[in-house]
């Protein structure tokens, strides 16, 4: 797998330019020289053999070639609302969660919850996505939700998507749930009582992911691994 | 659930003594008082209640109180056998595969790896399993083996376990085995074609564990939700 490059839009007459950190990653960091071949992806599913062209201070241009296959279509559509962790441990939770596939992060605003999904938090979280499909070989971006609540969150799923709210006193997930399914993470403290009210009132299962008490990232990526 | 110290060996007489780092925790960091409560666990599988008895510069004294009940007893005995990721990967795979009740971690020696299983790398990992059972309620440790190659490994397996590859070239993984198992993780270079043709010929299954190419620590921590 040549290295792979984020670039939102479509080519243009057989050209790409990359710009920000895309264009620095392959210009300073791989040293990219005229010929060089490279994968384009545009985050939508989209992928394409590309060879550089010239390098600029901060822009590189690329000659695009063909189109390479689509990806494998996601199995089951999975979307993680979850009570964001703090600190690396956000940063660790999207990359997993882009490696596995999942198709949507949603944070999570919880009584207990710690960590805001500020507007440069949100960013953050998509440039880890971005580098995450870089590496991982995926051409479709996990989307970054806006921060939520769960009634608003449950209220946004499909209808017939299978809601299931991670909780240590749950049944345990014998059997991978086929299609949509939007699986609830709560906080270092847990849900509150009113709120896992809430969303078992909605339909939502509880579940319980290991035997153990899991932090907030390892029950995310663990729903992620038995679903997506 | 209150503050879980790690103490090897059963208590004496009603009495236990916290040392080096479990100590610092609950005399520095916590700031125990003579009467506070805790949960002492050994590491095989009991635990438990204690109370301060007196807190000392390097040493805590407990008053040991009742026996708690055992942890659910595996679901079934996982063994994730793994090229050692570098730096922080090393750290966060211990910990998330702690969590997620795996019985025994061996550090795998491979064709591609980076990583060496030195003494004070197994010394570190083993702290963090520790620290790992200590906040997610685990009574029994995960084991570190020993640095192993590829026959070694598969060669110190129950018979009876069923063995793993993690190879995005396999089938996936759609049913997790009962019993015991033992999963390969290759290093990011992936395992030689040597290498794979040694542990079919054991008996080992190529199994992919998600659609994209996953990093080490990605795989055996999927393995580990599925399987554990």
């Amino acid at each position: 797998m040549s290295e792979r490059f984020y670039h939102p839009s479509p080519p243009h007459d057989g050209r790409a330019r990359l710009e920000g950190d895309e264009a620095r990653h392959l210009a300073r960091v791989l040293r990219a020289k005229p010929g060089d071949g490279v994968t384009l992806f545009d985050g939508r599913g989209n992928a394409w053999t590309a060879r550089v062209a010239s390098v600029g201070r901060d822009v590189v241009d690329l000659d695009v070639g063909e189109a390479l296959p689509a990806n494998d279509p996601p199995r089951s559509s999975v979307t993680i609302a979850v009570a964001l962790p703090k600190g690396d441990r956000q940063k660790w939770l999207v990359e997993k969660l882009a490696e596995l596939g999942v198709e949507a992060l949603v944070p999570l605003v919880t009584a207990r919850g710690v960590a805001e999904a500020t507007d440069s938090a949100r960013a953050r979280l998509e440039r880890g996505v971005i580098e995450a499909c870089k590496q991982c070989g995926r051409d479709r971006l996990m989307t970054i939700g806006a921060a939520a609540t769960l009634p608003e969150t449950i209220a946004a799923a499909a209808s017939g998507t299978t809601i299931l709210l991670a909780d240590p006193a749950g049944e345990p997930l014998e059997t991978p749930a086929a299609g949509a399914a939007l699986v609830l993470v709560g906080p270092e403290g847990g849900f509150t009582p009113e709120e896992i009210a809430v969303a078992t009132a909605a339909g939502a299962r509880r579940v319980r992911l290991a035997r153990h008490v899991l932090r907030i990232e390892t029950a995310a990526i663990a729903a992620a691994a038995r679903l997506a």
